[in-house]
């Protein structure tokens, strides 16, 4: 294809609201054009990869058993009543009345609608089981959309739904569809962890998040240097440690003077301590009561875990002082030691598990204490749980495994749920089994975020110049430079043209009226996984160059053996995985 | 396939409100089902053929040279409010509010979308011409949803847009889709006829439907049975007749009692004249003002040509008590003699050219004027202009052409539009040209609607029993019966599902533990092009029954035989149009 048939249009500036790669190079490439906030089009190169992952998701879903339907991005809010959600949803959910005042949403996604499609039409263990997708746009009106494709509000998802007589064939479902995402993910050449998830507001009991590893990704996760395992932060767990005991004739805490000492660091540098034989206080608002948690210093608050000890539904930090007043203590000075019998609070496993004498605030400006012993002096209605996120270091949770964790940055583009009864049983999605008895349907739920593939790939696979695409998903394999309209290489590029697209090598020929340095500049901005350039070098020395877009090498090479190189790398590129 | 693996839930009853063909067998035989009025579900079968009806439009759009790009569904007010069309846009346009209060609405088409797409990045000649084109789903707030898939409120259409520098390149654009859209609907195996077209409320100068002959069809078309003229009826030209002389001595008009006579043919027959010797007079209100056409009696008024004649944007028939007072003589006796001169009318050629006596309304309850001469008699502010419909037997208005025009009932699933700047202008979409002047770029449009397609193909191929699919949109080509589990017919049968599969033949394979009669109605229903059976008949003579589901015909074939004719018919039937 020539690039003048293709509309293309690159940009030299970055759009000012980009913070993020994928954001920046998908504008300035011309994938995508911003039409609101969060809501965006896509140009004829944003379709083709697109169109790309789609395939690759439909091939391997259809492979793993699955059957794909297209369900209304319009729905009634009857059936969201139903399911309980009309009321939950916040206003994420876009809704709308019809010309006749009847109530409807934008689906941000589809278990309604799927749960009642199928109960009205499956009636019998003998239709069961039954694992359906779509690929459809969804709405989800983000208070914040941001870094173009990454958090928008018009997005394309593939959403699956699954449906079982019983939790052994839900759970043989979610294992065929997390084994499909892992190929599906492999298949388009991204770096990616599978990782365990909180399974946080939909509900159910098992759930993997698919997450890209890269820099800029929002969620945090853990993974063992020694097993497979690994988790989004908040869910990894960390094993509790001993209770330490309190040494024979360890004087009892005391009261010291800390003027202008507002940070652990400050505070132990000032004492003599590390972060770890401090206590960091923490206060929140836990459905508008207010609970502090207690970690070590060099601890983080898992805000998951803290929630869940709660039963919280919305848990935020607290500020102000009306909740100085309800702690009875000044915020940054809080004490376990003294605190009110009127203060929920919970405190990690980890700080009552330090040896030596620990420091913590002293319940009053300006004051710390010292030689406390968790143990011995803890405020009695403090209750001891796993409160910390798991870091760099921690031993892996798995039973047997002696490995430690490391971290990483990541970015969710899958999510496998075991949705169990959650749908089925207030939507009366119903089967009879063999003896005649009416059960629940057991149902998982799998998405992956269509458009964000495209932002984490490009977030993984970048460099200053532009994008560096994977084989299977890069809108063309290679991009043709040619910088002379010299007649042997005008025939020699439509004849490489022809011969490569019948090889099924997908090739743009830039054959525009334009300096070199913008041609390469352009291919190097969107991202062709390779560049052959044909041009005053061809008609000198009868060699062409190929360069590497990844990792920038170059080759010259005669005609055929370029050819032939191209083809097989092209093979290569898309059988074998990461290119 | 199996069609156990395959959510396909046929249903023996006809859903309660489906009134056409194409929307009880979709329901029935599982390709769709409902969510809310107009708004449907499609299952695994319904997916099928609408990504092969996808598949060809975009084959042939990208051969035609236009490029695929995906634009959001929901859409800012703030570029409707450009075009002008967030006011004139009546309920059809489903709008809302975001969180933020800001307006949107979900695009029941995309042209400010792309209009300000394009103008954003092309601002010279040397990037146009440019033809883009999405498929999405779209939404139109229909007041009566009808005919599940014909008329919906939610919908998948293909909308394309060409860009050109001017009128010439607008109207190659133009020719190129237009054939484009002949060669899809070609493949797509269907009857149909491009027909010019009215150009409506888009505006613009040429407009041509593509309508698939059906006798459920909402629209009527005109075509010549000599030359290609197709057009719908409200478009076709009707040519102006001459107007008769006045013989001599023609006696004057005079009033005869028609007591109860109230029809034309009541009348006609009562004062032994043809209803061609009749003027008809029916009232309108346009744009609120009462306004009355007169035809010939065997004729109907053509309501778009009176629009245009009145300048009216909204034109109904009158009723109502406030009528009869402003017509001041009674609706259904109205006379084109005696019209008070407040009263607007206009008359149609026909009636002037007829060369005997005339009757018409006396003015008064239950009293016609006979022996009347129009070019005689007639209020002379009745404007005489071409104001009835096209009707069979009527001559082809194409110059040097002596057909004769015939009437079909269709189905429009495509129409192209000649743009013009009716958007460019407003919305400021302009390009400077090779002298470095501003101009505004010229534009085409082009529908298809996706889902629509479906039920005009059912509409037009079906019988009793069900679907009669043309190979290209079939969800499958062949419908394996198998009636027996003997070893022999088990293992033949998984041995033709492979074989035919690597022949490109899409075979289902039924064996579910169902009786024959149960297989063989099903299969009618779904409407596979071919159905073959293998049960106890192979068992006893070694040949396998083919039927054909068009014909109906049968036949009796050895297997490998039997392989060879299905291959051949399936692929005879995806490349020579009409199966």
């Amino acid at each position: 294809m020539r690039i003048a048939r293709l509309h293309v249009p690159t940009l030299r500036e970055d759009p000012k609201e980009a913070e993020v790669a994928s954001h920046r190079f998908l504008v300035r490439a011309g994938y995508i054009r911003k039409v609101a906030a969060g809501i965006y089009s896509f140009l004829p190169l944003g379709v083709r990869t697109l169109e790309k992952v789609k395939n690759i998701i439909r091939e391997e879903l259809v492979r793993a058993g699955a059957q794909e339907v297209f369900l209304p991005a319009v729905q009634p809010a009857e059936l969201w009543e139903k399911s309980g959600r009309w009321k939950k949803y916040g206003p994420e959910l876009l809704r709308m009345k019809d010309r006749k005042g009847a109530d409807f949403c934008l689906a941000p996604t589809a278990e309604e609608v799927i749960v009642d499609l199928v109960s009205r039409d499956v009636k019998s263990y003998r239709h069961l089981p039954l694992n359906l997708f779509q690929i459809q746009t969804k709405f989800r009106d983000e208070i914040r959309p941001r870094a173009g494709l990454m958090r928008g509000r018009e997005f394309i998802m593939k959403d699956g739904y699954s449906f079982d007589v019983d939790a052994a064939g839900a759970e043989a479902n979610y294992r065929a569809m997390y084994d499909a995402y892992t190929r599906i993910f492999s298949r388009m050449g991204l770096d990616f962890r599978a990782v365990e998830a909180d399974t946080g507001a939909i509900g159910g009991s098992m759930s993997h998040e698919f997450q890209v590893l890269a820099d800029s990704g929002e969620d945090a996760i853990v993974s063992c240097g020694a097993c497979n395992y690994a988790a989004n932060v908040e869910q990894a767990r960390v094993p509790a440690l001993a209770r330490s005991a309190v040494p024979e004739g360890a004087p009892v805490a005391r009261k010291v003077a800390t003027p202008n000492k507002k940070t652990i660091e400050e505070v132990a540098s000032f004492l003599g301590v590390t972060p770890a034989e401090c206590v960091k206080a923490v206060a929140y608002l836990a459905d508008e009561r207010v609970v502090v948690a207690f970690v070590r210093g060099d601890h983080e608050v898992n805000e998951i875990a803290l929630k869940k000890a709660c039963d919280a539904t919305a848990l935020f930090l607290a500020e102000g002082p009306e909740v100085a007043k309800a702690l009875g203590q000044p915020p940054g000075f809080l004490s376990p030691v003294g605190l009110p019998q009127s203060v929920r609070a919970f405190i990690d496993h980890d700080v009552l598990s330090v040896q030596g004498p620990l420091v913590c605030g002293g319940g009053e400006e300006d004051v710390h204490l010292v030689g406390v012993r968790a143990s011995r002096d803890l405020a009695p209605h403090i209750t001891a749980t796993a409160l910390r996120l798991a870091q760099v270091g921690d031993p892996c949770p798995r039973e047997g495994c002696d490995g430690r964790l490391r971290t990483f940055r990541g970015i969710e583009v899958g999510h496998v749920f075991f949705l169990g009864t959650r749908y089925s049983e207030p939507m009366k999605a119903t089967y009879l089994d063999a003896a005649g008895d009416e059960l629940p349907m057991v149902m998982g739920c799998y998405g992956i975020g269509v458009t964000r593939v495209m932002s984490a790939a490009i977030e993984q696979n970048h460099d200053e110049g532009g994008i560096r695409w994977p084989f299977a998903i890069a809108p063309f394999h290679v991009g043709l430079m040619q910088l002379s309209d010299d007649p042997k290489i005008t025939s020699l590029a439509a004849d490489l043209e022809r011969r490569f697209e019948a090889a099924g090598v997908e090739m743009i020929v830039d054959d525009r009226d334009e300096r070199p340095g913008v041609k390469f500049k352009d291919a190097d901005l969107i991202g062709y996984p390779l560049q052959v350039t044909l041009g005053k070098k061809f008609l000198d020395t009868g060699l062409v160059e190929l360069k590497h877009r990844r990792s920038g090498e170059r080759e010259a090479l005669p005609v055929e053996a370029l050819f032939a190189r191209v083809v097989g790398l092209v093979r290569e590129g898309l059988g074998a995985g990461p290119a």
